[in-house]
């Protein structure tokens, strides 16, 4: 047999791509357009954002659904595939042939993806959706949808972005060295431009500083949010982070929540990250020997790269399991993301 | 719903342990046993050398194995659990009930792991299989073996130790954030006190030295290997190492396998590892950067521990698979192994 020959067997190759859609349109949601357009195994056919929604079965084009969103405010009003709805996910998922969706929304309110997993439970539309959500109180509402995902046949994968997601399935990794995880610490080191392409996102990180809540940090205008950064010089220090990233691991049965932390610094006016995002695992080996497992991202990859990859790589890695009629609720730290080419 | 009852829906508790079975008893499959002792959801019934195997369905003690393997030289010889036997891994099959098996042999000649399975394949048995196999050939020998493990009902897992294993998972985790991957470098240090422990590891290693193979290596005597190395000062620099994390990253879609490097340093006369194991993953983003991800293994941890701890984290994934009637060959590119409590 061939190398080709048994590659087609254990790794078949995709005939039809993958009709993949990105509902929000904000900063991830367009970083997610770009990151889906080069390849070969998915085809992007479909985006909404608060406004409106935008399909095409061949093939959206980034760029042009940059350039309406930014110059009219919504995919809705694209020429001739956009469609203007004050529900537009429903509306979409009602109309659109699509395999699996990227849910690139900022979850504000906390309550927010979960309503969307809902309406997608009562929509009748099965397939396989993924989110990059980030607090433990978020992905408790999922998991509580488990049952309902299942008997609707939808294949729902949580906590897939970057951390939760990249850093929780490398820590899942580093704990098999060990017979006892004693700690996971995350710490991750963000730089960006220009605040204003990442809106939602720098919110749900100020909601996470003392004093702020997700409700406090919503109602924040633009100009609170710049009167902020200019008190910090533009930097944003969190520390001991709600983050999925505990109870991922903790469903996972690597350790108790509480062994779990996530810290980190955002610079706002800096593309350049102020640390090297890592997690570090520590354990006790079976000989009694106490060590720490580092994974560390390279410095010169960014936010919007280290949640999209990732994303996509668990929505095909959870096609493959929606096509064996593997249905409910998975984590990043249950399944192993497949490379998407 | 409690936290506990989310839990037991997600990751249900394992009510009767897995039975697990460790065939090899040189080093690592000694080590194997270690490892499994403490654990709650395995249970080690069986185990089996050349010249016999020990079974106990209520479970096999380490200490007692070992002491009677070292000196009297078969695990055949434990009372009242122990058989000699000439085809000791046909026997144990046969006759022992274990949901998998961890095939902690050494692979030589480098057909071996693959007759193994053949054994499997045709005596009826239904269960999994986790090597930690090293060879990019051997791997390609279980490739071609996919269909007939399939048809057999056999969950086989290949390539799940260190390298290939848990590096090439991280190196899967780490290709998810670059469009395109340009390079995957796992460099590793292994120290260990004694040579004498690991016969067959080092020979094993010696046949990827210039000038050396598979064949000449497995004919040296002890007193050849410790001629070696007294020339080394006990060290074995290896480059350009036939291993199978390329064929289990071309396959899981990542990258073609030249661009695939492994080396390492093995200081056969010092448990200090000469240098800190690690996988880097070099790539390009959607954006265009070119960036390094980097997961390194903490020193104090042991090939045992870097070895074994995976290889029972996919017996327990291949179990799951295997209960979903999911058969057939996967190798740690393709699995999330799953941690064992």
């Amino acid at each position: 047999m061939s190398a080709e020959q048994v590659i087609g067997k254990i790794n078949p190759p995709t005939v039809t791509p993958m009709r993949v859609g990105v509902l929000g349109f904000g900063g991830l949601g367009q970083a997610a357009a770009r990151v889906l357009a080069p390849k070969r195994e998915m085809v992007w056919v479909a985006a909404a954002d608060q406004k409106g929604y935008a399909y095409d079965a061949q093939g959206l084009h980034p760029n042009a659904c940059i350039e309406t969103y930014q110059s009219e405010g919504s995919l809705g009003y694209l020429e001739p595939y956009g469609t203007l709805s004050s529900q537009s996910i429903q509306d979409l998922s009602e109309r659109a042939s699509v395999d699996g969706y990227f849910l690139a929304l900022p979850n504000l309110p906390n309550t927010f993806m979960a309503s969307v997993a809902r309406q997608f439970i009562q929509s009748g539309w099965r397939g396989v959706l993924v989110d990059a959500l980030k607090r433990t109180s978020a992905v408790e509402q999922l998991l509580e949808l488990q049952d309902e995902l299942q008997a609707a046949g939808i294949t729902y994968m949580t906590g897939c972005g970057a951390t939760p997601g990249l850093l929780t399935a490398a820590a899942t990794l580093a704990a098999q060295s060990y017979a006892e995880v004693h700690s996971v610490k995350i710490t991750f080191g963000v730089g960006i431009a220009n605040w204003e392409a990442y809106r939602a996102t720098i919110r749900e990180d100020i909601a996470h500083l003392p004093g702020y809540d997700v409700a406090r940090a919503t109602a924040m205008s633009d100009a609170d949010v710049e009167a902020l950064l200019d008190k910090t010089n533009g930097i944003l220090a969190l520390e001991n982070m709600e983050h999925a990233d505990d109870v991922m691991l903790e469903l996972a049965g690597i350790c108790s929540r509480d062994r779990v932390t996530v810290g980190g610094v955002v610079d706002t006016r800096n593309p350049k990250k102020p640390l090297s995002t890592n997690v570090q695992v520590t354990g006790r080996t079976f000989e009694g020997k106490i060590s720490t497992h580092t994974f560390t991202l390279g410095d010169e990859t960014s936010m919007a790269a280290n949640v999209c990859g990732p994303a996509f790589g668990y929505l095909k890695a959870g096609l493959a399991l929606h096509r064996r009629g593997i249905y409910g609720l998975f984590t990043a730290s249950e399944v192993m993301p497949q490379f998407v080419n």
